[in-house]
């Protein structure tokens, strides 16, 4: 759970990191920022702040925007009403973020995940105008730079509350203002 | 047709247009901006830079960069291998652009087309921080305010051989550099 002082203050923070990079939002979507704690009450170690910008039955856009070392947990999207659940693809405006995603682990990676349960180690290092995509099903968690990151996400339909995390502690408790 | 001049300038223009709204892009990126002048060698007037950031068999997503005053000619987006055809968002970034769409003619619209055949006249303005989606099937085109134009398009997966124009004489000429 998170105050509404903290949701408030996370707010502000990502609203200064999109007009940064000059993305504009509208006063509603301002308002509409959502700000998850994943349930563990520790936002700026876990936690995420998020921009919909539509989600219709087919596809999805977002963006995501993380404080200096805040890791989204690790996840998988599974499979849903048909489909072979979510793909992603991650592109990274401003800052710095690695990605972890199954397969060979990375020999020294930049990061290292806050306690919890993180089973996936191999390293995608994404800087400004860099991208990658996700396979539905794949576990994957990230972590932002010393700077925070600003991250586009261009997906198919989304159903967070469908997101299968490995640390069964973690709820996608999401916070709309 | 475009020459090997007009396909650089435009792209030198796109490039410059997206730097200037904080839109990092990779050398790879820059080089593979999509110019098209719909076979009307006009580009001035009727045309469109594209810069496809993902296109998998489930969705999609562009930046979508208009000269000022320029015009993309009107056209829908047909079922395909079992879909209902592409369904899209477009959200202005910087400049102003003007949709139009199926539905109620908009008394004293704010843009003139170029000539050709156009045959819907439904308004919706779009500055930045702005957004509309449109179904699969429906007629639509769109021209930028004196400004230009940068505008986002989210979408599901896009086959842009198969668009339908309303006018015979276009035909979807994209030049890649």
């Amino acid at each position: 759970m998170i105050t509404r002082h903290e949701l408030q203050e996370a707010q502000r923070y990502t609203a200064a990191r999109l007009a940064e990079v000059g993305i504009v939002v509208t006063a509603d979507e301002r308002d509409a920022i959502e700000v998850a704690d994943f349930g563990l009450s520790r936002l700026e170690e876990t936690g995420l702040q998020l921009l919909v910008y539509v989600n219709t039955d087919r596809y999805c856009a977002k963006e995501l925007v993380l404080m200096p070392g805040q890791t989204c947990p690790e996840h998988r999207h599974p499979p849903f009403d048909g489909t072979p659940g979510k793909e992603e693809t991650f592109r990274c405006r401003s800052g710095l973020v690695h990605l972890y995603v199954e397969g060979e682990p990375t020999p020294a990676p930049a990061c290292e995940p806050p306690p919890g349960a993180y089973t996936v180690r191999h390293e995608i290092e994404l800087g400004p105008g860099e991208q990658h995509t996700i396979p539905p099903g794949t576990l994957h968690w990230f972590q932002a730079g010393s700077e925070g990151a600003v991250v586009t996400e261009f997906s198919s339909a989304s159903r967070d509350d469908l997101d299968e995390f490995t640390d069964e502690r973690v709820a996608r408790e999401t916070v709309v203002g």
